[in-house]
Order: C-alpha cells, then sequence, then structure tokens
C-alpha cells in the first residue's frame, strides 16, 4: 500500500495550481458514456480507492500525539488485516424475474447486477458505522439488484419498473454518505433496487454568457470539475468528500464545499434540477432567483431520494479565478479566533475560506505534519518560541486558515481588509506555506479514519451550524458531553473542532472524535455521537450543517425544525411518494 | 390633496440621511401592542393613505409624456371624483354566531370586526384588478369577519376556532399585495375569517452577537425599521410596497427588495419563523444554513397563508452602514446597460444596488421630474448636448443607478472597481443627485397608478427573472408581446422595464405598463399581462420573481416549475391542510 498518493506531503511542490483555461469556450470533447464496469466504486470496506492509506512512519510526533489522545500505542498496536470479502455472506436476491426482466429491458442486460460485491459496495455509505458493520459482514439488508442506467430515459424505465413491481428504490451517487441515507430498512420485505448514477457523468452544456452548467447527477466532483476546467470554469463546490461524492449526491443532502463563503452552499449553486418520478420528470429550470410559491427547488434539495431519481442539476459555475491563496495564522486562543472569523463576517471584507482549529485540532494538525515539513517546519524555525515570548500559552494556540480569490489586486485588498480585522484579534501570520498543504491534505481525512478502525479505534466527525452568539457554548458543550461519555465509558477519548465556513449571522462547527472501542463498536459510537448531536441541538445548534438526516440524524428533526415542521415535511414525502418506494424511511418515517 | 408629503422633489435637500446610532444596544423602549382601531390601513380604493397623491402639474415634461405614451390628454381628462364607500353595496356577512363567540374568545370582543368599510379592506390587496373591482363594488365574496389578535396565543385561538367552524382563513398584513393572494374564493359557502396580523409590530428581540433580529410577523416596513434603527441595526429590505408591506407579507410572498445584492432577497435574511397550525407552532429556529432535509423554512417561504399564519420572523439584520451612495450613469443603448451590469455580477465588485431601465423608462424618468430639479436639471445642463455630440442617439439612452455601502474607504474602493466595469461599457457618470432623487422617489409609483385609474387609464407591473443569456430577448419578447395587444385592442399603450436586481447568473426584469382602458378594464387588462406572462415563461422567465402566485400568476405556475413541479407543491399543501381552511385555492388549487 502506497502512502496518501496524490496528496502526500512530500509532493507539496509538485501540485499543479489551478489551470486558467486559455480555451475557454473552445470545443471540447465529450467524455463517453461509462460502461457498467467502468463506473468507479470506493472499497467494499472502507474509504477511497484500493492501494492508497494513512502512513504515520514519517510522521515524527503522531504516535506520540495519538498515544496521549487515545491511548493506543501504534508501536505496538496490531493492525487487522485487510478484510476479505470471501469471509462474508451476503444474503440472498429476492429480485423477483419479472422485475430484473423489465429493469434489463429498461438498461440493458450488462446494466443489471446481481453481483454480491456490487450488492455490498451499493448497501451503506461511508460512516464508522457503516465500516463497523460492513467488515463485519453484518448485512440484513443489501439491495437485491443494483442497476446502471445510461441516461435519464433508462432511469425513468426503472422507475416504472420498481412502481410496477412494487419494489423499493435507492439512488446512488459516489457513496460516501455518512448519515445513513443509503441503507435498506432491515425489515423490508419488497425487492430493493440500487440505481447507481455513475454512468450520468456529463457536463452537458455550459451558458457562458450566464454562467449556469448543465451537469448529470452521476458525475463526480473531480469528473465533473475537470470537464468544467477544460472549458475554463469552476463549480467552486469542493466538500470534504469531493473525490467521491457526485452532484445529485451533493444536492440530495444539501452538501456544503470549502470555499462554501464564496460560491455558496449547493443549496445556493444549484439553481436547476430534473427529477425522474413515476408520473413524469420534475423540472426545475436555472433560474436566478423565482417567487413560484415554496420552493420545489428547496424541496428537492435534501431530500435524499424520498422525492424522486434526481438525474441532472443545473449549477452556477465561475471562471477560474486569476489567483487563489490560502493563508495561514496562529491566534491565542480559540475564543481569539472565533472573534476574528465573527468580525470577519460582519466586515465589508470577502475572503472565500475561513477556518480556524481549536487548540485540540491545531495539536492534531501539528502531529500529522511530517518532519521538516509545513506547520512542522515553522515549529522548527522557533516561530512557537517567539510567540510564547510574547506571552501565548502554547497549548492555547489555534491554527487558522483564510482563503482569497479573484484578480490580483482584489486578492491583495481583500487580504488586506482581513488582516486588519485578524491583527486586531491577535492573529500572527504564518505566510502561505501551511496553506498549501492545507489545500493538498483536505480530502484525505477519511483514510486515517481507516487506519484507526484498523487499530480498534472509532474516529468520525459531526457538525453543526449556529448563529455566532451561541459557538462558545456549543463548541464548550459537546465537548463535555463527548468527555462525559469517554469518562462514563472509562476511555480515553478525543475531540477536537474547527469553523469551517462563515454566514452573516453564525458559523459551521466541525468536530472529529475518536477514542479505541471495546465489544461494542457501534454501541458505544452512538452513545458519543447521541451525546454530540443532543449538545448541538441543545445549544441551539442545527443537527446538520451539510451532512444530512438520513437515519443517523432522525432522532433529533424534531427537536431541531419541531413537531410541527416534521408534520409538514411527512406530508409532503407521503402525498409524492404514497407507495413508499423511494429510499423510504431517510429522514424521517 | 397634498402632493407626496415625505418624498417630494422638493423636498431632496431637506431628507434625513440613515441614522448611524450611538446609542446602539442601549436600553429601547417597546413600543405598545395597538389596540385594533389603531392598525393602520390603506385607503379601502387605492394605494397609501388618504390626502397623499400624484401631482403632475408641477413637472413640465409629463402632460406631453402621457399624451405620446397613451393618448390620454392630462389637460382636458376628467378625473373621476373619489370613490364614496356609501355607493358600494356589501355583501352580508355570514358568520355564524358559534364562530363569532370563538372568535371573540380568542381575541376579544373589540377584536372582531364585522364592520362593512373594514371587511372590504381585507378583500383584495392593491393589483390594478383589486382596485378596478374594489370601486365598481365588484365584491362577490368579501370576508364575514377580520379579526385582530394580539399575539401568537391569541392566533391560535383563531385557528382552532376557524377549525371548529370549517371556516376558512386568510392572513392579511399590509395588504399591498398584487397577485390575487387575499382575495375569498368567489364560491365560498363556509365562513371566511380574515386575520389581520397589525398588532404583532414588534421588534421583539436582537441578538446583536449574531446580527439576527426576532420580529413580529406584522410589522410594517417603517415600523420594523425605526424599531430596529432605534437600535443601531437595518434590515436592508426595502421592496416598493415598504411604507404598506409586512414582514410576515414578505415571507409569505418572497419578496425582494431595491438592496437585495448586498442584503439578499428575504428567502435569505428570514432565518427562522413560527407558523401557527391547527396541531401546533411551526417553529423554525434562526440558524444561518442547515443540512435538515427539504427545507421546511424554504416551504413556509413563498406560503402565502396556504400552510399556516406566520407569527414571528427571525431575520438577518445589519450595523446601519457608514455611508451609502447611490451614483447615477447613462448607457448609450439598454444593451450597453445590460451588459455592463452582468460584467458588474462578474466581477469582483460589489455595489449594494444595480438598476438599469431601458431607453422608455429612462423617458418616463425624466418625465416625472419636476422644472430645475434633479434628471430634468441635467438635461438644461446640457449633459444631454453632450452626449449628443459624442454620438449618442439620445433616444436611446439608458438611466442607470448603482448603490455603494459600508466603511467610507470600502464605498470609495468598491465604486472605483465597479466604474472601471461601467467605463468599459459606455457608461457615463451623473454623480449622486437623481440617485438621491431615486431614494427618494422609489416607494411613491403606485400613487401614480391611481392618478391614471382615475383618469380611465390602466397601469401595473409584472417581473421576472432569467439567466444573463435570456434577458435581450426576454425584454424584446415582452415589448413585442404587450405591443401586439395594443395593437389588437387599437389602443396607444405604454411598456417600459429596468433591471432592478443582479444575481451571478442573471437578473430580474421589472416591467410597468399602462394603457386608457374601454369598457372592460379587467377583460382588456388581463390580455396585456397574460401575453407578458407568457413571453416571460417563453423566453426563459420565471413567472414572477418576487410578486408571489396567488390567482393572478397561477395559470403559468405548471409552464415553470412543471407539472410534477406542481403536483408535488399540491401534494405538500393538501397534506399540511386536508380540509383547506388556510387561503384555498393560491397558487394552486
Amino acid at each position: 500500500m502506497t502512502d496518501l498518493a496524490e496528496s502526500d506531503l512530500d509532493d507539496a511542490d509538485q501540485v499543479p495550481p489551478p489551470v486558467r483555461s486559455t480555451t475557454a469556450d473552445a470545443q471540447v470533447t465529450t467524455p463517453p458514456v461509462p460502461t457498467p464496469a467502468q463506473v468507479p466504486h470506493m472499497k467494499w470496506w472502507g474509504w477511497g480507492v484500493d492501494g492508497v492509506g494513512f502512513h504515520w512512519q514519517d510522521k515524527p510526533a503522531f504516535a506520540a500525539f495519538v498515544q496521549k489522545a487515545v491511548g493506543l500505542d501504534l508501536h505496538t498496536a496490531q493492525a487487522l488485516e485487510q478484510p476479505s470479502f470471501d469471509r462474508i455472506t451476503v444474503p440472498p436476491s429476492v429480485a423477483p424475474q419479472g422485475l430484473l426482466r423489465d429493469l434489463r429491458d429498461a438498461v440493458g442486460e450488462d446494466a443489471v447486477s446481481l453481483d454480491d460485491e456490487s450488492r455490498v459496495v451499493h448497501t451503506y455509505g461511508k460512516s464508522l458505522r457503516d465500516l463497523v458493520r460492513v467488515r463485519a459482514g453484518d448485512l440484513p439488508r443489501v439491495p437485491d439488484v443494483v442497476v446502471f442506467p445510461a441516461d435519464e430515459a433508462a432511469v425513468q424505465a426503472v422507475v416504472a419498473a420498481v412502481i410496477a413491481a412494487d419494489a423499493v428504490l435507492i439512488p446512488f451517487g459516489g457513496g460516501s454518505n455518512i448519515a445513513g441515507s443509503l441503507e435498506p430498512q432491515p425489515a423490508e420485505t419488497r425487492p430493493v433496487v440500487s440505481v447507481d448514477l455513475g454512468r450520468l457523468r456529463r457536463v452537458l452544456d455550459v451558458d457562458a454568457d450566464s454562467g449556469l452548467a448543465r451537469i448529470q447527477a452521476g458525475a463526480l466532483g473531480p469528473d465533473l470539475e475537470s470537464q468544467l476546467q477544460e472549458r475554463g470554469w469552476t463549480i467552486g463546490h469542493f466538500p470534504d468528500s469531493f473525490t467521491h461524492s457526485s452532484l445529485g449526491g451533493w444536492v440530495a443532502t444539501r452538501s456544503s464545499g470549502m470555499q462554501s463563503d464564496k460560491y455558496g452552499d449547493i443549496a445556493d449553486i444549484a439553481r436547476g434540477m430534473r427529477v425522474v418520478r413515476p408520473d413524469g420528470v420534475l423540472v426545475i429550470r436555472g433560474i436566478p432567483s423565482a417567487s413560484t410559491g415554496p420552493s420545489v427547488r428547496e424541496m428537492v434539495l435534501g431530500s435524499e431520494g424520498r422525492l424522486g431519481v434526481i438525474t441532472e442539476v443545473t449549477v452556477q459555475v465561475h471562471r477560474i479565478p486569476a489567483k487563489r491563496v490560502i493563508h495561514a495564522y496562529f491566534y491565542p486562543t480559540w475564543t481569539a479566533g472565533l472573534a476574528a472569523m465573527q468580525a470577519i463576517a460582519a466586515s465589508d471584507a470577502h475572503p472565500t475560506v475561513t477556518r480556524v482549529s481549536d487548540a485540540r485540532e491545531t495539536g492534531f494538525s501539528l502531529a500529522t505534519s511530517k518532519e521538516s515539513k509545513g506547520v512542522q517546519k515553522l515549529l522548527t524555525r522557533g516561530v512557537m518560541l517567539y510567540l510564547k515570548r510574547r506571552g501565548w500559552n502554547l497549548d492555547d494556540v489555534c491554527l487558522s486558515f483564510v482563503g482569497y480569490e479573484g484578480e490580483a489586486d482584489h486578492v491583495a485588498r481583500q487580504r488586506k481588509a482581513t488582516e486588519r480585522v485578524i491583527k486586531r484579534h491577535g492573529g500572527f501570520s504564518l505566510g502561505t506555506g501551511p496553506g498549501v498543504l492545507y489545500d493538498q491534505k483536505k480530502f484525505d481525512t477519511p483514510y486515517l479514519r481507516d487506519f484507526l478502525l484498523d487499530r480498534g479505534t472509532a474516529g468520525d466527525v459531526s457538525e453543526t451550524a449556529a448563529p455566532w452568539s451561541r459557538l462558545n457554548s456549543v463548541h464548550d458543550a459537546v465537548i463535555a458531553a463527548a468527555e462525559g461519555v469517554f469518562r462514563d465509558m472509562d476511555r480515553t477519548g478525543w475531540v477536537m473542532c474547527h469553523l469551517s465556513h462563515s454566514y452573516h449571522s453564525g458559523a459551521c462547527l466541525y468536530f472529529t472524535f475518536a477514542f479505541v472501542f471495546g465489544d461494542d463498536p457501534i454501541g458505544e459510537y452512538d452513545r458519543v455521537k447521541s451525546a454530540i448531536q443532543q449538545a448541538f441541538i441543545d445549544n441551539g445548534g442545527t443537527l446538520s450543517h451539510h451532512h444530512g438526516v438520513g437515519l443517523e440524524h432522525a432522532p433529533w428533526l424534531e427537536q431541531d425544525i419541531s413537531g410541527e415542521g416534521v408534520a409538514v415535511m411527512r406530508g409532503l414525502f407521503t402525498a409524492a411518494d404514497p407507495g413508499a418506494h423511494f429510499n423510504p424511511a431517510k429522514i424521517t418515517r
């Protein structure tokens, strides 16, 4: 197994900057429709692609950090072998022949799969719960059949076949979901069809005047972004899952990306969509803003498959900016960092990324740096010593990244305006070095989770958004809640946080937690996760800023949007899908 | 009748600038709950308050303009007398005694009105159709009773009484709606209760850290804005109807304001809301962004009363900017002006207002200026002469307003960056003089409509949004469609347009039309309006950018958001209100 190939810190200097196309709007080649076999999937048992994983031996501070954080000794820990699919027992498909025949008519013989590994790949997303269950062969219900429609007409035929057979349909994009949005209900007696959108990968059209692109919903992040960049455009949407998540999945879960401060969340970016439903295609055209009653666009956003199958999305796209930089800063405390982000949001400045880690996560970042590289290098250069002399408590230091984009003079002016605010809040500039590393490392964290899981350690994430006035209490309450559970379970546990997106009235706080589990990893994970979710709600936060509801967060929906809010939503689902064919029981029953 | 009191052009120099409070967050007095009799209403027969109207005698170019535009000779035209309520026959209330008793229990004896004028005031909004009908005493169905609840608990009791009596409830805010969202169905046999929210006028709380204010839904624009300004804040939402529309009405119709380029539409501003429903209160908390399934927040937005009664909204508020200026520019053609707005939207610049009128509307603006004042003054100063010498065709000149807000240096920088784009598109700066006038005149146009109606001339507005690539064709098609109908009716008619809001991917186009009507004013109006609406849809626009759907735009809903989109929305309404008690048949049946 190689180290994180494309994003290894050693490759820092070789990663190309964003391409600014000189052939914008030139004729571009249309990528081929992949065969069903060509549709890429992640490992059945973990995140990402085969042969890529996390290594620690070249990160001198990492082992000591892990020892301290969760009590795991990497020098002696035995790693599990890579799970073998041969040891997994997959329940047989119960798809009736009539349904299979109709599906084959709908998508073609080669695009209907009863293969066990494919069915297992389409059973779960990639939450900790999902990984633990799939590795253990805990598969109470897997899709009976996986279909790979090549276009919207094929999706329509699949939907017709599903309705005719009184079956259940679960749309599948990149499979990166961590809210339990993909799994069939264990007690489901009807046939379950997983509809993999992976062949619908094309950027169909760019309206250059309007900055609007029509893109098929199955396109994965890197695929659609490279098709756009070939034409001189970017979508500006880079969630942590970017490499393995799809446009349709982003829409279905109300995703948010790392540069959403500038480009908006997917709910802002996605202006139009096409959704296949039993009686026809729901079409929302790409309109900049409309007053057409309750927003059907905003009903499809976040619908997690319950209203139909999203086949196409019209998204805002932007010319690739002339310049894009990420600067790093240290703050003496979390409170100072948070106050700085709030002051930036209230100012006239418009940075494209605002991010600050608490002291714990800053410690984690330092510990995952390689020797003489990145943030680690700063350490050795004596920055810390200097800050200590200035009276900073080094245990409280918080690392922050702020991004700027646009024409060069705009970037310079935004940085100047933002740094005035940063300075007023005690921020200390570290330049662009760590930012380059951040840009490269940003999609890697899930690999670390598999590394830990191989060593008996559970790790996952949970995120919320709350008004600025509540963020400090949300943060402190979540830390206290998680630590309380760790204490109750008599475990050494770790929980850390960063602010990942800013809005006028508040921000997203993103928490990561880890602990060495005992006999009941999912039960223990549930205790920690539930405590964190409850702390969100109790302190004025939402159950999720951008991961969705699925099954995992559904218990908090009523506390979040009120009983009547859930009742209205449930009414929408029931009316739109009275037979409960579309991903039933997700979000709310 | 006096001239437009607060906004007369003669008062240009006396209008105070926005107050920057020096006592921000100081103790503020809570305004009293008005008695039912104190709730302000517009004239039963027209726009605005008694004693204010439009005068033309001091506008030297106006009469000639009107003669040319619609063939009306103001010098000889006989104005109708002010309508007398005595001549109106109001159908008797059919509210049963049991319902009235429950309503009196709910809101108090003095807050239940069976008064004919009050019932008529609550029958219609203020569209041309509404004004023609109410002046003619065309009242097939009026609310049987009007109630004035003082708080949310009283609204809950009203809802309970309505459900118990199998009655119909229509919420009423400022009554400024022009989409037919307020009127009872003519064939409605159940008792109809108009719920006037006017007593719920308070700014309840400002979370200064988060820039979030909780405000009661019945607060009218000037009332809530002055309460906010007393605390040092502004909502930044200034629709044309501002003086006579309410926060709840803005939310219920997805309103947009003149400074929405900076502050966002009400759909962005309104982060949380409380909606009284039969089984409880739907509560969406003020969260900056959330992934909690299909957005219930965005279902309440635009719901026009169909999901319940909005009693409270949590909105984003902003510190009053240090500086706010509106600069005026001329463009040689509409195409140049449109291209400039598009280029500004694509640039790094962030003005707060982007507006450009076509040549027709520019002509109208010049004609409504007083002698030696405003834009008129520029004329006399020879600007036009100068532009003519530069080769401009003066018939094609387009007037534009662009606003800048923030700290003084930010305003200067934004203006510089924006004016680089403006200059590249041939724009010619007129300075701030006309902008001051724009700021004052902005809420006056509806008074002009009553003035024309008094003289047998129909005038109204219709607006859309479309991608940048479609705006030119939308504009040309709408002009052609309206003129085609004028020609078919053998009338001299007028239609003009401005771009009122810019987005990344498109803009709002706002059309105003007028013509001298014959025997069937509503039938003729319908022909013009329908032709305009159809041109919107046929050319890639939406049926409304910010006026809502009501009854007036409902015929185009399916063409706009597709049959399946309407089916999903109808399912939402039916499930949320199976008995059809809440403003039935609005938006879609």
